[in-house]
């Protein structure tokens, strides 16, 4: 967007928001939700009709607690705090972001406190929370966060002081941005994400930040190329086709209907994370893929299995969320888990955030944060308004490390298949325990049905100290 | 859009104008309105409250009377039909094409008819032209379009007659694409449209077809980089710009009210045009402008002011409406008026379309057409669902002639100033003529208030004469 058109961005937001806002309150909806909850009629709904009652029922009794007034001017503040947060970024300067982000503070503050009531939450942080992830709380996430905490730090002391550390330097390599562009043709390809054949449902263009929109026959991802860092389109082509191939896989006789959505933002990063991760940094996968990988780029001719795997697996703390591997990212979500709870319980104030965030990344991570633009205004997150955000991509971690466990169960040669380069029925099970069950389930349920678990880590951690112990060799 | 999205975008396309001419139709309108207009109040109205009032009312009745069903058909059937287009474009199969099309057009006249009732038009034709240029009709257009295509023809015929052919092949050198960006870039800024300061209200992007967008703060625009042609993108860069400048121009005062909207089609295509041909084909422009089209193009150091001028300017009659020159464009324009109108007085059947259309081509530019690809099927409107659009263009031009004219008067050194590199008095009267009087009057009545005329040909075939019998040397 041109920098000028901000106000005018913000100015449409709180229009749609308020048209949003007016036609899912119509009191035509509340009639005949009452008409049909209370009516005998409901016991001989379907259970997917059942389903979508409840979820209308949820949307239009959340909508109508809040006044409109509210919603339009927290719609036209997120623009204007985003706006204010880029400068503030550039310049690292918090002063610059403190009164915009105050009033939008506010202004969620107010919100989670009537989501509180109407949803009947233990606090307005849950309220928010449950937003992202239904039926998600701050009493149920700290234990899980906790145990994976605990988890990852001695994971990450064992790698730490192991002497054989991994040479990065490969990924650095020049390679072209138009062999970058055919490489992700070709990984999205493989993965089972069509955007090439003339009937496809999927494009790849390129966006600053990389992101995944749209569902079922319209679902187009964005990646940025690097010339120095090739690694960086790889992997979030790998991400946002994950989150791609769930949108896709929709069930498509639920379209439009509530039901027929995706389940929640951590059902859905638990996609994108498996694909990414599981997948794209497995030894198998690129056992089989490499050769591709090569066919455009004669820049990475000399480039041998090991050493890579090796590299794109290294294992470092940073400063950097979406930098992070796949050890420590979660760490810098317990950090934010921590201080949005801590916020809403209002035992911390909007001055103290910088201090809170750089003390926290100086134990969990041993780092020195010398600015805020590397400390607290790192993320768009806050500034847009998302807070109780953050736990869902963790939670995400936390299932895919579940599934993983439940489709090895069912699937003991997965890996195998997927070194000879097959990964269709990897998809295939995704597709039948989580993609088609859309938003059938709220989604710890889903989870439930999907791996016979509650929420848990200790697939995870398994999956990570398993890996991890293989390659640093301890 | 991924070729398999079409059957989602048609469905949200319906849902969206089935939305808006909900809204467009409330009842509550039709209340404030009978209100408004039967009171005594309404003489004590300003002038601008009275226009408001008066394109309020327009819509509301135009939208009222048009059924709801025929509305969202139309919608769905109009994208179903483009990407029918493509295909039959693509195997150059126009009975492809023609099941879809003739739903459109079914659609379509229903549309006409029920307007010109509401418009009180004398045909369903001139209720589809009032659409783009309200209150233009086929017995006004017909004799300015007539006696156009006369001088056009007479003046195509002495170029032709002239031995001094000019040489193109100096516009196909390769530049790369990095050296074009920087070109556009460079061009915008010089005609006033800030794309890169930090209060930028603009944007170049790159699509397979060039358009602008947006409105204040916010207009973008899109260009084509070919290699080895560079002067494609100079020219949609200038062309757009020059719809850019008119939305970002229009009155702020206005904002968001009817008459805060630009004008009509025909006003909008005279600002491109102008820009892109009356400035940007001049000798005067490329004086002061070649140097800086060379800075970022080692390639083009060897460029000449003339054999440039001469290149840009090359009149010739070719098939591709889009690829025509100057002189030429209008009669591309011509045929299709002419087809539009007897296909809507039930003259010509669907079946007869190419036909005629290749029968026009070799009478009025004495060219043969190979197949419908390059004939009938050429362009996106019809498909598109836009009948009664194609004249505009035409209008557009001799609007742009009448512009210049007065400009003229006013102003007799703007050549020179130009030629000094100074465009700020050409866009000061521009914006103060026509971009900040936004939609305060119908198109006919602005272009007389600017210019003291009725919309006519003949000040653009002055132009016509004078530039080319230079440039030819007749």
């Amino acid at each position: 967007m041109p920098p000028k058109a901000v106000e005018l961005r913000s100015q449409q937001l709180a229009l749609l928001s308020r048209l949003n806002h007016k036609m899912s309150t119509d009191p035509e909806i509340g009639k005949l939700l009452k008409q049909i909850t209370t009516n005998q009629e409901f016991d001989r709904l379907s259970q997917t009709e059942k389903r979508n009652v409840h979820l209308i029922k949820r949307n239009y009794e959340k909508q109508t607690a809040l006044p409109e007034k509210l919603v339009s001017e927290t719609a036209k503040q997120q623009a204007i705090t985003v706006n204010t947060w880029k400068k503030a970024k550039k310049t690292r300067n918090f002063c610059l972001l403190k009164p915009d982000l105050t009033k939008l503070l506010n202004l969620t503050r107010q919100e989670a406190e009537i989501l509180m009531k109407v949803k009947a939450t233990a606090t307005p942080y849950d309220a928010l929370l449950d937003e992202y992830e239904p039926k998600m709380t701050e009493t149920k996430i700290t234990p899980i966060f906790a145990k994976l905490q605990q988890g990852l730090v001695a994971l990450l002391e064992k790698i730490q002081n192991t002497h054989n550390q991994p040479d990065t330097n490969l990924l650095n390599q020049n390679v072209s941005v138009e062999a970058q562009r055919k490489i992700a043709t070709s990984l999205a390809e493989k993965l089972g994400y069509d955007i090439t054949s003339p009937n496809a449902a999927g494009r790849i263009d390129e966006t600053e930040h990389p992101f995944s929109t749209g569902y079922y026959d319209d679902v187009r991802i964005t990646t940025h190329y690097y010339t120095n860092n090739f690694a960086s389109s790889i992997f979030s082509v790998l991400h946002e086709t994950g989150h791609a191939l769930y949108d896709q896989n929709l069930n498509q006789e639920w379209k439009y209907q509530p039901i027929g959505a995706s389940c929640s933002m951590g059902i859905h990063e638990s996609q994108s994370r498996f694909t990414e991760n599981i997948i794209g940094r497995s030894r198998e996968f690129w056992t089989s893929f490499l050769p591709k990988l090569k066919q455009p780029a004669p820049e990475l001719q000399s480039l041998k299995l090991e050493p890579f795997i090796q590299a794109i697996n290294k294992v470092e703390p940073s400063k950097i969320r979406v930098e992070a591997d796949e050890v420590t990212y979660n760490l810098h979500i317990v950090i934010r888990f921590q201080i949005e709870r801590e916020f809403f319980a209002d035992n911390v104030q909007i001055d103290e955030l910088p201090q809170l965030w750089n003390e926290k990344y100086q134990k969990h991570l041993g780092l020195k944060i010398e600015n805020d633009a590397e400390g607290v205004m790192q993320d768009t997150h806050w500034p847009s308004g998302l807070f109780g955000y953050f736990p869902t991509y963790t939670l995400g971690n936390i299932y895919s490390g579940q599934l993983l466990n439940k489709m090895t169960e069912k699937m003991p040669d997965w890996r195998s298949s997927l070194a000879e380069g097959n990964l269709k029925n990897v998809q295939k099970w995704l597709v039948q325990n989580i993609h088609s069950q859309s938003n059938l389930y709220d989604p710890e349920e889903l989870i439930r049905k999907a791996t016979g678990q509650e929420p848990n880590a200790k697939c995870y951690l398994d999956y990570l100290n398993e890996k991890y112990s293989k390659l640093y060799g301890f």
